[in-house]
């Protein structure tokens, strides 16, 4: 056995027989995504196996499949952020009850899903599992922060973070554990500060979009919904098949208060003292979640190919007479595309129909059938997993081929998800119009004067909440749908996740 | 100013204006590595930008000098990992009372040690974090393994764990939070088991020595030393300057007793319920200890150059009217080096002998100085880190010989190091002898009949432990210096981190 197929047999025996402990039949997806969006995911999520429950509510394991991506992500932003000059470190996860209380609002905002921890000995103060890194971090800043010199600083860490959830809990997007980085700057002036931190946003976008294809808005939080201590929160919004946003990263200017409570400050160039603004942004493991909603179909998972670990599934088509002849094949070819780590499905025992479902389940982009009769023609069969299109290619093409295919794959993703974006934002013009829209699953663009009591208000009554002010937008004289008064922009609500 | 040197600017900016706050004086280490190797490694530490303290006993901040290493020593496994077909997946933090029991002798190694979380609604049983992993994953596992199909399982999880130490904390060596990879694998049978368990603790041995520079042991545990719940541990040993070994990695066959533990089974080809075997093997953030303690010296850190992320840091030599010449000679030079990602200190505000200094503390592998006399010449001034040797070398030949010499102090920090540990290795024939022995500094060979008390009381003595009966030894007729009893093979004790 080659290693190539040595290496398919691996990752096969991950698979199917795996799968009698779950509630669901192995054929497939049972749900349709249309009628049951939230069985569907969950169908998807444990079949494709991306992940697991864990013994403990609203934890979850994240099976290779899944991880996989993950890892996909940290390797392209870490270049993005050697690119901009950030570095990569380490802080404890826990943190010492008194930090939390040092920025008022951050306490308030965070408290009440901290996890505290019993077992220390640092017997005057509790601590907790951090649910976000500013307080820890801000504490060291203020050993290493003297001078001009030391500024701009740019540190960021992947780590895991916990908040004890109340809201009802789901795999990647929302879990009280989760994997993120969090990106945490400081800078001499608010000039700098505001500037990165729309860096930092801009780069989540390119990545959603490029990376992931999933299209966001970015725009700018309300009060209401600003990160609990920030001057300022801008955010990427995307929205799944169900109308609900899904906030998938944020980037914050937190002011000077963070800088005030924990005593940073540096000598400006003339030796005066100054307190410098911070930013913080970050993104999670929730984006994975985001993949398998905008992408999934009634087969299970689609995954775009730059972040499928295999991009393409070799099934050799078997006759009496032929296997040798085109398992060869199917070996030869794995070879020749090595780059995009394809798996070879020669199982005897499965029929090539249930080995087309399981691959399609598991979201593999492409599938090749080498057959006998299409060989002695010198051609092949792929397989687009986006839109099923079957495409007879002769096999001298297949290196000029393939790539193209993926491409358009990856292209046409997002594409067809921008479509899906723009179909679903309505514009009303006044409540009862936000209300059936909301009814009816949709983004809502409406001009609103910003006001805490309405947005408290829409939420209790719609369940909707303002999802953004988004930056790309002409300013209007348009008036208030609640109270008439001039307003300039409109913001986005949709219910959320 | 060049991007390149805008970066180094960058670098820079978190250097030397940091150190105020801490208690030792800005201009280098203060205390010989042979005199107090303790208060040595602590001032390196700091003064490197290695690591700091946090506000809570016993953990630490990983700053990105060091962080870099660990991101190293991650990208190495990872590729070693793939080749033999592990895949990263990720399980919660956080761990039920009730696994914890389920295996006796693991629980009572652990229970100790643990954390727990006090804010959960799982009322019924406490959770605490994890100190390591078997129990999470094999819950898992239980679930996921029904056939022959779905073996060898080779999962690995980078993450965080924890460990209420009791011990001495020391940065890196032993913290109560460190970094680590814990690979947990599943065979059909002992002998699949056996082999990569060795496999893998081989390929430990490999990286430290290839890209950490550390020679190290390999062996196996004895009884009372090895891993709790373990039918036998292997470990990887490495002795530090003070005479006290550092175990650098170990590679468990938990033998069937997990899996009974924990209901894995699976059928074989003959659909009979068999128990599978299990491993599970891990190295962590102490290893970036080791490289400090073994390679550093009076100056402050030796890097070895495959983990160093600045291979070469660049000083022009300004004297006046030639800056602007020696200054774009540097840049030029940097721009042809990118691989090896050099620092240019072009800084105006302090001498060269300072740079040299903060340089060599930082423990960047080579120094190359640009002088206007040498330019003249058309020749250059390089240092290397770890010998202090300067070269002077032709403009010409840099391509060439820079590579060679970065191979060379790699090749050579090894075999300085290997010669260290052979030369601290003492064979000693009576208790005596073995009591001096250790205070003398060295790690004893010595041929003991393996006995829990007998260590036990050696332990109490002396402060020493068995570390591991080596591989690599040839099988002899003597006999055990405590009982006299006929023994094959010697045990290495030492004290120990």
């Amino acid at each position: 056995m080659s290693k190539e197929n040595q290496k398919s047999q691996e990752n096969l025996a991950e698979n199917p027989k795996k799968m009698n402990y779950t509630k669901f039949s192995q054929e497939g997806i049972n749900v349709k995504k249309e009628d049951d969006l939230s069985e569907w995911y969950v169908e998807v999520v444990q079949k494709a196996e991306m992940a697991d429950y864990s013994p403990i509510r609203g934890f979850m394991v994240i099976r290779p499949n899944a991880y996989s991506i993950w890892e996909t992500i940290q390797k392209y932003f870490n270049e993005v952020m050697e690119k901009h000059q950030v570095r990569n470190a380490y802080f404890p996860l826990l943190i010492p009850e008194s930090f939390f209380k040092k920025e008022a609002q951050h306490a308030a905002g965070f408290e009440p899903e901290l996890a505290w921890v019993e077992n220390n000995d640092n017997s005057e103060e509790r601590v907790a599992i951090r649910p976000t890194s500013e307080t820890i971090m801000y504490d060291s800043y203020s050993k290493w922060i003297r001078s001009w010199r030391d500024l701009p600083l740019r540190i960021n860490q992947w780590c895991n973070v916990l908040r004890w959830e109340v809201k009802q809990t789901k795999p990647f997007l929302r879990t009280r554990e989760f994997l993120w980085q969090e990106g945490h700057c400081v800078y001499a002036t608010k000039e700098e500060c505001d500037k990165e931190v729309r860096l930092f946003l801009d780069e989540y976008k390119k990545m959603c979009e490029e990376l992931l294809a999933i299209p966001v808005i970015e725009g700018t939080k309300t009060e209401s919904e600003k990160f609990a201590g920030a001057y300022y929160t801008t955010t990427i919004e995307a929205l799944m098949p169900d109308g609900k946003a899904l906030q998938m990263g944020t980037s914050h200017n937190l002011g000077q208060g963070f800088a005030k409570s924990f005593g940073i400050s540096f000598k400006d160039e003339k030796e005066k003292d100054q307190i410098p603004w911070q930013s913080s942004w970050g993104v999670s493991t929730r984006l994975i979640g985001g993949v398998i909603m905008v992408h999934g179909d009634d087969k299970g998972l689609v995954l775009p190919p730059k972040i499928a670990r295999n991009k393409m599934v070799i099934v050799p088509i078997f006759f009496k007479g032929s296997e040798e002849k085109v398992k060869k094949k199917a070996e030869e070819i794995s070879k020749n595309f090595k780059e995009l780590n394809p798996i070879i499905d020669d199982r005897t025992e499965y029929s090539a129909g249930w080995k087309f479902n399981q691959w399609e389940l598991k979201g593999i982009p492409l599938r090749m059938e080498i057959g006998p009769r299409d060989l002695e023609k010198g051609q092949i069969t792929l397989v687009r997993r986006d839109t099923g299109e079957k495409i007879l290619i002769k096999e001298s093409d297949l290196k000029k081929e393939i790539p193209k295919i993926l491409e358009n794959i990856q292209k046409e993703l997002l594409e067809k998800a921008k479509k899906s974006l723009e179909k679903n934002i309505i514009e009303v013009k006044s409540y009862n119009e936000f209300k059936k829209a909301i009814e009816e699953k949709k983004m809502v663009k409406v001009y609103m004067k910003e006001d805490a009591k309405t947005e408290e208000k829409i939420k209790e009554e719609t369940g909707a909440t303002s999802r953004c002010v988004p930056f790309d937008q002409k300013e209007k004289n348009e008036k208030c749908i609640f109270t008439g008064k001039p307003v300039k922009k409109y913001t986005l609500f949709a219910r959320n996740y």
